[in-house]
Order: structure tokens, then sequence, then C-alpha cells
């Protein structure tokens, strides 16, 4: 590499430079507190394990998206995290061993092998909340609610979040009967929200006439709450997993109307984001505007069985630095206060105290001259008198 | 890996349970907050950058240090971060290019390939400033005095500095026109500070008289700000550069006294730690019994030039980990506020309350059961009247 390529980032990693920065720290530290608050324990969980437990659970996506590095004590091979979660079920496992609930929360890099998009960081900070050993629907309406807790705080209410429940298509691909090869095409066209292709798969695979109308509505099925009733009558006569994962929804649709009347919901049986990964609802936060979600939950009941301890568990993670990036929420811009010669008598007791009363002091060095000197500093401190006392810079 | 092993961990490699991440999130924060209030810039570099960015300056050891992992975009080496500073130098050489002084502080994960001592982490968590653009001692003495207020903050006050400069030995070995590999012997004897084989060494190697002198006295050399005064006697005719870097320490010393004069320093003209990468001023923080710097720093005036842009620079270097262990802080144990029933009508509002005002609110959920469900809570919200009151648990 030549000297001058020595500062450039590999596509897909970034540096956060200053103001940027202090507005990530300060939305990081404003989320922990509000899963704290909420009774989420912060845990850190470590930047490498061995491969084996960092993909526990996932499927070959997260394998291909986890750099491998060899471990030279052990000589195992040991993976980067490309996700937090997987770590926070282990902890909850084996770690931690609580009896009852266990509520963790956590913020920290992870990495991708490749960018998820174009333009999309391969280092996301990841923020998140885990709510483990509870399988009843308080768990998932709980963590629903810190999600829109948390987009409020982030300064975004007007977010809207999507729901869906993977109980509908599990419960309907089961009762069809068809082969896994037909359901794979199928799945495809269902994310792809391809409707003609679809009509014309069904009119191929499907010979019932009750199960061909099911399978050719689930793209349909998406919107207001409006599409709760008119899926239950729809699924009248479907297998009872479908109704019983529609009663969910309408009963979070009930506990959110109350909590939250202006939040913005929409529904989709047919979402199935992470399908081979949850097991029940789901939900996602999306900017208008901006097709990824800003975050991703849902509830993943088998996670912790790899690790000896299958537990109930639901929560949700979200990409700090793209929170950070649709706020564009501005702080203040630096204003300390400028010391000339932190050396004068007395001077020091002085700035000790400005500083731990939150205020910003920048003391002159040897070197500096003007136009630099001050150092983004609005204030000066100033001898008068006997006193040091706080003056404008004209 | 069996099912059953899969929580295990890699050697060195830790994870932070809620008790103790509490305590280093907020150690973290008041850190932060204390580099922010002295005017540095809070900054988020990337985990992983290419490795020649990453080893700039750096010598063999930061080589063997750092894990190595191919960018499947480039093709080219990347490596994970096992040091922040040079990133900081980056920074500051290329992405902000600013004019005059630039004061940058951050905190983050690095990795090392293999543990630095018996039982030591190969994943700490680094926080740390950086000076760069003054030459002078002033930037010297702003980043000794910031190191002092970081162990105060940190609840250390007791912990004692360790000053030297890498300027003595060096004129002295330029003097003394012995090969590399003898000097290379002097080094480690010195480093292992064992005076019977540096007399031996001497005897063999130095036929100056004056100059077997020097060198036999450097290791005795440590001590209070009284062996200053000493070394002066003796290094009156040595090479001036011995001179002016004992007139620093000299400066420093008594600018510390003046501003704090309860810390504890010591002075060490053997002080190597370091020595290829740094230039002038180095210090390091210790804890009594503990063998290794919880903090290390000092000048390292070459580093951007890499980058292509030459600029004096200081700073230091602490494992937030090491200084949360030593401090051995305790945080209040938690002592939230329970909810038995948070659909009742009208208790969201008063919940929604009590979090925004800090405090950390509970709600059941259906499975809960006695004794577990009180979750670490020491009161409980219950209606009295029309109102919603706090209420300890019995």
């Amino acid at each position: 590499m030549k000297k001058v390529d020595r500062w450039l980032l590999p596509d897909g990693i970034e540096e956060v430079l200053p103001e940027e920065a202090s507005r990530v720290e300060g939305l990081r530290r404003r989320l922990v507190d509000l899963f704290q608050s909420w009774g989420y324990d912060y845990v850190i969980p470590p930047m490498v394990e061995f491969i084996d437990s960092l993909l526990t659970g996932s499927g070959e996506d997260a394998y291909l998206d986890t750099f491998k590095i060899t471990d030279q004590l052990s000589g195992k091979t040991m993976g980067i995290r490309a996700d937090i979660t997987p770590q926070a079920a282990r902890m909850d496992a084996h770690s931690l061993q609580r009896e009852g609930l266990n509520r963790l929360c956590y913020a920290g890099h992870v990495m991708y092998t490749k960018p998820k998009g174009p333009l999309a960081s391969r280092t996301p900070i990841q923020v998140g909340v885990e709510l483990f050993g509870e399988s009843g629907l308080d768990a998932d309406i709980e963590v629903i609610s810190l999600l829109l807790e948390t987009l409020e705080a982030a300064g975004l209410p007007d977010l809207y979040i999507d729901i869906g429940h993977v109980g509908v298509y599990r419960a309907l691909i089961e009762e069809a009967g068809i082969s896994k090869e037909q359901e794979e095409v199928y799945f495809e066209l269902l994310q792809a929200k391809s409707i003609n292709s679809i009509e014309s798969w069904v009119a191929n695979n499907i010979t019932d006439a009750k199960m061909a109308e099911w399978l050719l509505a689930l793209p349909r099925l998406a919107g207001g709450n409006h599409i709760l009733a008119e899926a239950k009558a729809l699924f009248e006569d479907a297998p009872a997993e479908v109704s019983a994962a529609i009663d969910e929804l309408e009963m979070i649709d009930s506990v959110l109307t109350e909590r939250y009347p202006h939040s913005k919901r929409y529904f989709d049986l047919s979402e199935l984001r992470g399908y081979h990964y949850y097991t029940g609802v789901i939900f996602g936060a999306f900017a208008p505007g901006l097709g990824n979600a800003i975050a991703n939950g849902g509830r993943y009941d088998h996670v912790g069985e790899a690790f000896g301890r299958a537990r109930a568990a639901t929560g949700f993670a979200a990409d700090l630095m793209s929170i950070s990036r649709v706020t564009g929420r501005c702080e203040l811009a630096p204003s300390g206060i400028y010391v000339e010669d932190s050396d004068a008598d007395g001077i020091w007791a002085k700035i000790k105290q400005l500083r731990a009363s939150g205020e910003r002091v920048v003391c002159a060095l040897a070197g500096q001259t003007a136009p630099y000197k001050h150092q983004h500093c609005n204030r000066k401190l100033i001898k008068q008198g006997e006193e040091f006392v706080v003056a404008p810079i004209k």
C-alpha cells in the first residue's frame, strides 16, 4: 500500500467523526437508560466466540455473514459476531441461569463479511433487548411497546411498525401438504409479493379450492388492523393455529391502541423476515422512504435449546447508526470556555470546578495561534479583580 | 462441538454480566464526559481496517497481536484493531485535517491474538485521549493532568504514576557508539533491571569511563523527584538532549505539584515501554500490587507521517475493565418498582412518568410466579383511591 493510500477504509467500514459520534453516543445512552428503566439488565457480550456458539439456531446466511478467525490458543475457529441475540441467549441459558424471567439489553458493534445492501455498513452498532422465560403474549406486547418507546426516545415517533406472525404461514403450508421444493418456490414468490406469479403457481400446484383461495389471499392481507377481521373470516375453516395467531395480533393491536393511540401500526400476514429463526409474532420498524427496517424483532422460542436450556424468548434489535441518521437530530454546537493561561495563580481550582459542573474548558497550549486558538469556544475565563470569571469571546 | 459445550468461551475472551456491566457502563460514561469537558471530541473508529493502516508506526509485536481477516470485497487483508491510537492518528491526518490543535477521545473494544499475561483479557475495552498538533511540553502536561483526573474520576486517587523520557536513553546510546546487536542486549538487561548483568555487560562493552558510569547508573535512576536532581548532576557532561529531557521532567513535576499536590509521582529514566513507538515523555499509572499498568501514554510524534501528515502527538489509553476491577466500586443494588397489572385503567401514563423520572419499573407478565415475580424490586405500584402510588414491598 502506498503511503498516500494508508488512510483508505475498506468499503462499508465506517468511522464516525466528532459531530455525529457525539450524537450517536447521546442516543446510545438514552436507549440503554430507557431499556434499564424497563427492567432490562445491561450486559457486555464478547466481540468473538467459538463459531458453534455464535451460529446456534442461525441458518446458512448467518454463517456466510460471519468473519472467521483461528484461535491460536485452542486451534478452533472463532467468529466475529454478526448478531448479538444468540450471545444473549447463551448468557441466559448458561452464564446467568436465572429462574423465571430474564430481561437483558446490550449495545455494541457487530460485523458482516458483506454489506446487506448498497451503501450499507458492514460494522453497524447493534442495540437491543431480549426477554427470556415467558411464552405468553404479554412478553410480545412488552417488547413491541418498548420498541415504540425506543422510537419515541430517538425522536422518531412517526415511524410505522409492521407486525406479522409466522404461525399463519406455517400452519397453512403444513395443511397444504406440498413438497419442500414446492414450498420454497411459493415462499420466494410471497416474499416478492409477485401476485401474478403466485396465481399461476397456485393454479399449477394446489388442487384444493379452499387452500388455493387461502394461498392466493395471503399476499394481499397487509394493511391497517381491518385486515385482521378480514383474515379471521377468510381463515374460518383453516387450521386452528391460523386463528390463534390472528387472535394474538388482534390482542396486540388492542393493547397498543390503549397505550400508544398515535402509533402507526401495519399488519402483514405474509411478512416472513427470518422465518426459519422466528417462531411467533414478528415485527419491524420502518422509516418512510427507507427500504430496510431500522429495527427488527420477534419471538424465537427455540434458540436457548442448543445451550442445553430451551427458553421462551422474544426481543428486538436496531442499528444505532441508522437510527441516528434517520433522526438527524443536531446536538448543540460546541461552546466551551477558553483559558489563555492555565498556569495563572489559583486558576486551576476554578477550571476543575467549571469542568465538574459540566462545562467544556479548553486550555491554551504554547503553539496555538489565532484564528485556531479558541478551539470552538464562545467564552473565556478571565481575571477580574481577585476573581476568575467567564466572559463572552467577542 | 457437543451441545453441552456450546456455552464455552475461548480463553481470555470475556463476557460481562449485569452487575459488573452496569459498573463498566457507568465508568465509561464518566470518563468520556471527563474527556469531553477538557475539550476532547468523541470519535468512533471502526473495529477493522486494512492491516497497513492499522499497523502504521507499530512494530512486529503489534503485527503478531492483530487478528487478520480477508476482505471479501477487495481481497485485501484487514486487521481487527489491537489498539485505537493509530486509528485516531489516521483520523487526525486524513479524515479531520483540522488546522492547529486536535483533541480526540474514544472508548471501544480492541482484540489481541494472545493474552498479554496470565488471566489477562484478549478483548479489553480501551478508553483514551490523543492530542495532535502541539510539540511543546504543555501538551504532555495536559495529558498527564488528564490521566490524574481520570484516576480520580474512577475513584482511584491513590494510584501512582510513573514518568520517564525516552530521550535520555536514546541520546546516551547514540553517544556510546555501540552496534545494534550490543544495544539490544543492554536494552533487555535494562528492562529487566538486572544490575549484576548490566555491570558485566558494561565492563565488556564500554571502554569510555564516563559512558560506563552513565550506563551503569541508568537503572538506578528511579524514584521520587529527587532522582531528577541526581541525574542532572550525573549527566552534566552528557549530550545536551539528556539534560533537555531531564529539564522537561522537572517542569512536569513542578506543574503537577502545583495542580495535584497529593498525586503520587515516580520518575524512572530507564523506563522504556514502547520505546520504538514513543519519542519523548512517557508515563503509566499503576495500582499497588498489580504488575501491569492500568493506563499508558506518551509522546509519539512520528505516527501521522505514514498517512501523509506528520503531526506532533501525545495521549494515553487505559483498559476500562481493569480500572473497573481495581476500583471495585459497587453501584446500588437494583431497586425497581413492580407493577402487578400493567393493563389497569390509566396506569400506563403513571408507569411512563416514573420511567421518565429515572425509575426502573418492571411489569408482571402472565407466567410469573413467586418468589421470582418481584424481579429485584423493592417497591410496587398500587392503586389508592383514584391515584396510583408507590409503596414498599414488605
